[in-house]
């Protein structure tokens, strides 16, 4: 028996998640019914980060034991899985052995999201599910103002959701950058903010950034960020934001 | 009555193409619907562009002569138009007021079309049908260097469809240049290939495309492209590239 570790690229809309649910289509199910069937075993994957509905990954990273009747190459694995992945929106990026004591979830020392906004009067098109779409541009400088008091260790209580399972709302925060380009076709704003850290609360980078879209609207001043933090309640935080403009890009670990 | 131009984005996988069909939904007549929905009237476009099935645009450019019963301002009739279009993937991205003697296909002075390629060994996710996927990596400067001989003033009868209607193979192509990015989740190489010229002959860009892949795969040489280019005969030329990865990015007038 070998540990596989998959880093594993999806769009999220079509899914109810990553995690396997009674009766609606899950990104893990679905993966673990592909490997399977090439690999004639059951399929158990355990993920890095359990995405919500609509959330998207460009690097997901999850393991599962395998016993293999032959040596595999990673890319062949990977191969071979994709092929029963033709109909959907997943693609296994990587596939690689690992030592027993590697864990998607729990050897983790570093994640990054990055989360997409365009701002642009019509509706999307080609990001239609892909980017939170806002109708006026925001000011990016007062966000990046507020953005700065969010940066490194706090008690994030404000930006967690009520069911969050993390039994501390201590995190630290180790990048979150705001990176801005004007598309000149529709004249349009994109913003791709980036956020890491070793670990989130349950929707802290969208509860985030719905908050730093209010400074990004003059409704709220980059300072407001500061008092909401400090407050360390959910209540005085902004909205949460949407799923779709979510994607897990990175998941590293020291091996 | 006045004529208006719009300019329209879409994702054309799900259409014929732009042109109007029985039996088969084209870009054409999902605006058209819609346009008459709103305003209560038929509506006949004339396009800069007739994009085939399955190639995209971001800045393609239409005209119609409407009876408003009153002025409407630009952003508010393409505002109603996208209502209707709410559950499709197209969008007018800008509408203006014109002379009457502004003509969408006639009075183009100059197009721009990017063609896209993915080169990375696992199967497409967020980029199916946007742009052609091939499997390894391609030589881009040979391609550059092979597409010097395309530059200028051409008889372009080896890169032109059996089917086109143009009255002469001549053609003077502006630009024709490579950009390439690594993107660093997947290690794959992504190209845009931009080539303008006031107009094309029938599937003059996918030819060029689909000859150039050949340079980039080393089963062709820089110079194989000046000689294919020199016998003025399409058996001389590569494959036809996928229309998914061609994109109409914008039509440009002196008005």
């Amino acid at each position: 028996m070998t540990r596989w570790a998959f880093t594993i690229e999806y769009d999220g809309s079509a899914y109810a998640g990553w995690q396997r649910q009674a009766d609606v289509p899950s990104v893990q199910q679905t993966i673990e019914e592909a490997a399977a069937k090439m690999l004639q075993q059951p399929v158990a994957l355990t993920v890095a980060g359990r995405t919500d509905a609509g959330v998207h990954a460009k690097g997901q990273v999850a393991h599962a034991d395998l016993t293999l009747d032959r040596a595999y190459a990673g890319f062949e694995l990977a191969k071979g899985i994709n092929a029963h992945l033709r109909l959907h929106p997943i693609s296994i990026i990587r596939a690689q052995a690992v030592g027993e004591d590697f864990n998607a979830r729990f050897s983790a020392i570093n994640k990054l999201y990055t989360y997409r906004i365009i701002a642009r009067p019509q509706k999307l098109s080609f990001d239609h599910n892909r980017a939170w779409h806002v109708y006026h541009p925001l000011d990016v400088a007062a966000m990046r103002a507020g953005a700065v008091h969010l940066m490194g260790h706090h008690d994030f209580s404000t930006f967690r959701d009520a069911q969050c399972q993390a039994k501390t709302p201590l995190r630290t925060l180790m990048r979150l950058d705001i990176e801005e380009h004007m598309s000149p076709h529709d004249e349009s704003q994109h913003l791709a903010i980036h956020v890491e850290a070793k670990s989130f609360l349950h929707h802290q980078v969208r509860n985030m950034v719905g908050t730093l879209a209010l400074v990004g609207q003059g409704k709220w001043t980059p300072e407001d960020i500061k008092s909401a933090l400090a407050a360390r309640d959910r209540t005085k935080g902004g909205p949460t934001a949407p799923a779709c403009g979510l994607y897990l890009m990175r998941v590293d670990y020291t091996q």
